[in-house]
């Protein structure tokens, strides 16, 4: 599959110097049975943010033991996006826009809160008010010369991601993909049927009510940030880039959606579809796991986890800076063995 | 005065990406009266550090109203460093080490604590342990192919380094300057050898109890960057090259300390002396400040302020960055303009 967007966005990030930027919350919406499987139980998935961010800097995890794990127990993305990333001599930097548990490692902090419930308001207006502030200040003091990869870490999020982009007028229940192979669709248009119907009229509120911290804090980074965004993330980034253009239009040119093979050929989803209509760059890693050594990441072909933790982004990255497909698949194995080798088995 | 190490210094910069962190913390020697005049009262110089880091991010204090002043109303050198990082496009990130008042910007937090009175011992042991681990982990999640330029903002840090200076075997209070042009070398020695006395003989622990949350975040992060790191400070910046050359001697060929000429010639301290001693490169900017449009600028020449907030090594940088004496001084004079005419009239 080719997408028209793939070939100027990849020639602009070649050989550009990138800092990676990884903006971490949590939403209650994931505390719902059934909604997510980035974490091994609901209430796991509250450490799953934490963990990825320690686990992508340090490369162990603090707050858990192991990596975060679908119930499955494949293994998080990040895994990926550390692998990636290793090519590359970049800036390395966790956001934490409102999580639960947060990282036991430096973050950079937006002041927010973590998300509750859409169906009684995601984020109170100044707790959503704050995270844009500061978000955009983050996004200002960081300099343009080279590109911003945004990745993300938020369980559930393509269920909040769901309803700002219902909220926003799109059709967000068949735009979102999902880190299970069978995206429970049903349950996820529930909550946002619900949620779009109490929510306040006012198109900030609406967006605030409807939101998680992650999709605010990434929207207000890109704002602020006068280069070139990489949202490294899913169908979840187009909420980003939904909400980037009411506020912002003009950056819209500035920013492209760079994903994962497995989303963009998500059946259940609609990516490339939604990007058009919001008109919004998109591309996506061309990285093929099944030559992988680990049945634990031969499932990524078969729809298991997708994206997550800007795990597109940083291939892609990867990719456009030289290394080969093959290279890559070698050093994600190597890392998949270093996780199964760990004194506390990670996985 | 030229200092031997600074052609070789300012030749490895010249050209090179920097970015740039100002690592931020209290201690409560500042609430000693007379230690300090980085606050306008002892009570005030634990806003200063949190002051310093919005005006430097944003432009703006939010924790006080204007920006931080000496009791006699000179205004922050966080002005200098604004003015003369203005002229490059170079990333800024705060970093806390351990504050009282934090500030109301995004910044990357160590999980320290503030730095109490060091005759009771500076910081705990397992919060210096927290604040090192954390600061050598931000260290290395930065790309090393700039480099990294530190600012630091502690009120009464030239105590704390003095002190750690001595526990360390050099003449600490000989070392030190001051931002007053009279440098209360009577209260700085009694402190100091009250602390020195009662600190306990393993090396780490003598460390922690003489020092401030900043010498050792400064110090992890230098340990932690695999590049070349300027320490943009004064005298202070000599306590953290001596930690660091404690802890992991090898890096010291790679730091250089880059100040001010006004802590360089001030006949109350000795940096130079200090920096050979120790063995880390030393270098200035060579800014004369006489012909401001601004008395409250002017002072800086006959010892007021002299550093801080990391405008020694920020003037250096925009200085071999192109930008001539004359060109910084006028951007000086205009941001202190901005200062006297903001709305709620700074200083």
């Amino acid at each position: 599959m080719i997408i028209d967007s793939i070939g100027s966005l990849s020639e602009r990030i070649r050989g550009k110097k990138a800092k990676f930027l990884l903006v971490i919350g949590t939403t209650d919406v994931s505390l719902i049975p059934g909604i997510t499987v980035a974490g091994a139980t609901p209430e796991l998935t509250m450490f799953t943010p934490a963990a990825d961010a320690e686990y992508l800097i340090t490369g162990k995890c603090k707050v858990i033991n192991g990596v975060p794990i679908t119930p499955d127990g494949i293994p998080t993305p990040a895994l990926l996006t550390r692998a990636s990333l290793s090519f590359m001599n970049i800036d390395k930097l966790v956001v934490n826009a409102g999580a639960r548990v947060t990282p036991r490692i430096p973050y950079l902090d937006l002041h927010g809160e973590p998300g509750q419930d859409i169906r009684n308001g995601g984020i109170r207006k100044e707790v959503g008010e704050r995270i844009i502030e500061n978000g955009i200040t983050l996004g200002e003091s960081l300099s343009d010369e080279g590109i911003l990869v945004i990745g993300e870490s938020i369980p559930a999020g393509t269920t909040t991601a769901a309803a700002v982009l219902t909220g926003l007028g799109f059709d967000g229940i068949k735009t979102v993909s999902s880190s299970s192979p069978n995206n429970p669709k049903d349950i996820k248009r529930a909550i946002v049927e619900e949620a779009i119907r109490k929510s306040p009229s006012n198109l900030m509120d609406r967006i605030f009510w409807l939101s998680d911290p992650v999709l605010l804090g990434v929207s207000a980074v890109t704002i602020g940030f006068k280069g070139l965004v990489i949202l490294a993330g899913g169908t979840q980034m187009t909420a980003v880039a939904a909400i980037v253009k009411e506020l912002e239009p003009r950056r819209l040119s500035e920013i492209g959606i760079v994903t994962t093979r497995w989303v963009v050929r998500d059946s259940s989803a609609s990516i490339v579809e939604a990007s058009k209509e919001i008109g919004v760059n998109l591309s996506y890693s061309n990285v093929n796991l099944s030559g992988s050594q680990y049945e634990g990441l031969r499932v990524y072909e078969r729809g298991f986890v997708k994206e997550g933790v800007g795990a597109g982004g940083s291939m892609a990255l990867a990719l456009s800076n030289g290394s080969s497909e093959g290279e890559l698949v070698k050093r994600i194995d190597e890392y998949y063995s270093d996780l199964i080798n760990a004194d506390n088995k990670a996985i």
